[in-house]
């Protein structure tokens, strides 16, 4: 069973983030993970892609219309990253400029999430799975109407050989060592894992008060 | 992990669409979902393949008996399909004019809904892999008496090679691009998804109020 | 304990009917209930509203706003009723208009729905219990951000004297006696409770397939 | 806070038992409690009537219609009880046959069950309250639509003056001391409780292979 | 991915019954299935058993100590079936004579059911599986301590190539068709679906009334 | 509404404990509560007991049935407390000599947790509200069957006037200021709650590495 | 029973906020509500505090040993507040200091959060209802153990006349109307509730694009 | 489908176990699972691994930090097993003294345990896999944030070939017949799981009191 596994882990220089249509129309549909932490998630996965450096890519479907525009929070972070308002493409892959922005970054590892997950994140990950990308899709970033929804999709894209993951379980793979940099990492959990700030808001506090000859 | 991965996407002229048993009286043993939503779920599907004009073909289990009379709904909507009131095969596909039914539409793409999901989803799907068709299974329409049989059954079919769906995700798969046809879809999802209907309803409120010249 | 307890029952004589701040934007804020579910609840008070021939008063905070327009439905079915858009009053028992409105139908009982819970609902409803109106609160046709709030909510107006009901409830209690009507009662519950609606339809498939003797 | 208090305990010389339109058809509508349990708890209800000796009532609302008939299990166990079938009377005490039926058992005690509970069960109990008998609401043998129902309709009849238990409580109450028969009541709990049940199978398993001597 | 699949659909003539250590004591540890619905689907299983004729080999824990003894339930449906009280081994299946009985039937489809289920079922279902028997795993009628463990059980067995089942899908790919026997099987369900029960009971109350020449 | 309240607190001179039926066999009943956390709770309010040195009465109901003998370790931590195993009152005030101890102990505040909560917690709680004791109501000290048991019974006591409290609340009220004692209720919570027992380990850990001069 | 209800509104000129106990250490204990969204309430209160310029009182209890630092946002936010680090008083009103602060407010309403709700939240309550002040619980930013502590806490605090309200009612009932200043309410509600964001990205991306002559 | 099934199932000669990272800092993470029950499983899996004496490596992720020390349990059940304080490496199998000492231990099974889940187990258990180990998840004693981050993390190891378990699996598994040890085991589930041991204490009771010649 175990044989001839190979971990295709994540790696910072060979990977790229996809976001798609995190819109402010569409994140009224998202149901299945609670609005305020869904909002943290996404920006967490911004912040990682920003803090990695990684090449990344924003989309959005019929921005003009009721699915509304691109979460601005995204906008700002991302001002020079190649933005596709799709006119009409449900599946970002069927896009040539999304698919020639995502190809023109030489990654094959492909970071995912968007809403709704089925349509907006499931779609172009089998693309890319098809076209032999890596394809890792982040689950809480990702948002859709309920849970049934969520749990069909997820096993579509893990049948396809998509890799599920969680915004935290992508930053510390990328990661690979804290003293590659203690501080970045630790503000980037500190600022969107309350009970990880907690850990830090006692942890100093304690060391902070020892002599400072030590 | 990704090799050789073949995206079957749905293919509106290759799919047909397969209502088994929602009946009056089994509908009553639906507990996984809440009736106002699977009822939704349900027309959804059914307006999706009226919509996009699929071959769809209804069939129940012993209709006279306790096991009631199709939803009114469906006949209304699907005067002409093909009807199969099967005389007492559990297994649609057992039913040999079920079965012609099918290969008569031409179509190797099955998007099947039911009630319950782990029989009258579960078996004709399983059957109808065998026989390599593509099955695609409407997880929100597709009922049954609580968590663990849906599990069960999604993790049968899903073994097999059939892809988990939702209505949602099956409209938009077919559906590939707004434009083809901007207002059917809207009014598809508006119908149905009261998210949606509440984004249009702000949005054309306010655009209407631009002045004409625009 | 159980002395001096007066049953203020629902007359449909004497009942009328705030509906509040139903409107498309605020809709989206309401998550203790699911929207499916909850947008038939709303149906269902305007329904029986009408169907009781009880006055019924439509009120809207900032419709031309974020908070949206109005849902249409209820616009529609009700096109004479008093509509007060309010300028800025967030509870509506703060507008005079408002308040005229509701003492100009004379009832004593009023049945309150409205979004969200804990402040749409439960102002007007504390206002008017202080002027000694009964106060019903229709929990399904009310929501809000999360379990807490509507917990905390149906708390405050219960210990002030409200009565918490659901739709259903209130249907019930106006009828008295199915003999009144029984068709009318039957329409309206199988037009939103798709459970009574499978009863509804196995019943008359068998029974219509009596004998015309009979 | 303590002051004044009295316990209204349940007493089974005083007390009777009124199982209101536990009805084949009304049965679907209940999705607040699983189908197993609370067919389950009803019988156990049913049991317990029997076997204290309570006078019981039984009801029903339009059972030839889509409502259905009575449970048969009911209408087997109490063959000789007051049977009310309700002509459309929606509230069992706007019945004057069956408030006569009730008030001829003497008892000011009065235990109530049914479907569903914000109606058949809140309407008599609180119309009961207000004639001053002491109502008891059996809330795990009563069942209605989903959660937020069943909060509401407990919050109303408690705030009222009635005391919310289950049947187990009930039981347990009536009974007072299992030397008044333990066989008897040991027998209900091991019919109606598997956990119980399987308690008292292991307990005979080992104290039978106790030598005969004892 | 559809292809090559072979639905390896339960057959009558093929299967055999397994019920693994449902002991008194050892079923207070099942806490993922609310015991109600649990005892009554570890009873379908043993009724569907016996409706289909199907050999059934009944095996325990130590039944003398703590772990209690079999449900008596069991036992006297099944009082010549092989009866393996194993003196230790955990895995029925490290038990010689439980496996030269399960030889004995001559069947390749092993249907097994068990508490707990990462132990009970997953040993014996894996080694089975090992020895190219087909297996199906009665998830219904399969406890454990909650939902992690169950979930974890059931993806280890799928991915060996179990099936997950319930009863009813069970009983219905037993059946094939109603005609080779309506009442019968329409008697296992009224016994086991209370929600069945009612819509026979409504059924029969309904058709009865038809004219007698009928 | 906030007049003449008077805060009726727990006072470490004038509280007794008493502890009803957490026998092993009933314990097995318990489904509100998750065992591992259910235990933890009820050695919780026996450590406190202990640690404010409060007097503590054991009673239990036919322990030598299926009810079996109470848990050990409550007896190892009570050697010398009044331990009455009733004959056979359910209801523990019912019992002359459970009264007798309770008065003996001169306390009028009663911390009563038990086992099943509708029974043997409410039961004797109604009663020594209605004798003017206070009544505290240990809440995660108390199990029963379902949800639906616990709050009705929730509902009963609090109506007539008992206050429901966690062990952790009554641990705080009786203990008022940490410098009457920091090392032993920091020791109290360390044992039963893991993730104050972590905060103190890192803080220990902290503050243990600073220079010894301090 | 709506006799002589006085609607007791919160008044921004007439109340203050309590702040008590929201320590990083503290802060792990709550598990009754998700972290993400917990720490955005308290945020929440403590933004709608500052906004309505209302007296605010922080608290903490042994910040120095394992229960952390206060939430050093909030020690940001009122540098100039009363703080009151309790040298050990559990109930802070216990603390002589604090009630001097409170009560050099000058006002009459009391708005409590604090961690954890049984304790920190629930004694002070308690105090301060007996000295008849008017209590305002804000139990979203309010957290606890478990639900079972959650509800224990809130029927305590409720029966003692506490009135419980979350954050969103609270600004709500304070503002009054919308236009004592429409865009100060419209950013305190953006900033914490990101729905309510939503709709005003849509509203404004629609509305700035009308003609510059508006 | 089950063809070629190999059951890879644990033995106590050829397995060790890894503890990673279950530090009392990250602890405060872990909200998938309630923390006494979580504690106590963790603890179930240091006492099977000390009970069938396989090795066992313990390593921490900058322990010095906000992460915390390790549980100091699992320091005083392991003072001699290796103990790896990673000065940085996120994935345990990326540290060569890591690697060494699993190899060093001579077993190809390795049963994995840690917090959270998607990091500190599925890093180290995809890296092994890759290497030809049998990886076992102990899933009970592995945490993380969320539900979402579990399933996913789950996901992905049992599609790389991990076996998903929990405690109890894995002690019934190594343990293979009680006979090897019938007190041994018997007092591991004692210890861990309140309602075996409340079986054993029933049991004992009864049987203590049988004849001592027996």
């Amino acid at each position: 069973m175990a044989k001839n596994f190979t971990y295709n882990r994540l790696d910072k220089n060979n990977a790229a983030v996809l976001l798609v249509d995190h819109q402010a129309g569409l994140l009224s549909l998202v149901r299945d993970i609670d609005p305020d932490k869904f909002k943290n998630n996404v920006l967490a996965v911004a912040d990682l892609a920003k803090y990695f450096n990684l090449p990344t890519i924003l989309t959005t479907s019929f921005e003009d219309g009721p699915n509304g525009p691109l979460m601005p929070e995204l906008k700002a972070l991302f001002p020079d990253a190649p933005y596709i308002a799709r006119p009409g493409n449900i599946n970002a892959w069927d896009n040539e400029d999304f698919v020639k922005a995502v190809k023109a970054t030489g990654k094959k590892q492909l970071i995912i999430a968007g809403v709704v997950t089925e349509v907006c994140v499931a779609f172009p990950a089998l693309s890319a799975l098809e076209e032999e990308f890596e394809v890792f899709v982040v689950t809480d970033a990702s948002g859709t109407f309920n849970e049934i929804a969520q749990k069909a999709a997820w096993d579509r894209m893990s049948q396809a050989g998509a890799q599920l993951m969680n915004w935290f379980g992508v930053a510390c793979e990328l990661h690979r060592d804290w003293r590659n940099d203690v501080e970045g990492l630790a503000k980037l959990f500190a600022d969107h894992i309350p009970d990880y700030k907690n850990l830090m808001t006692s942890y100093f506090a304690l060391t902070a008060r020892k002599p400072a000859a030590k």
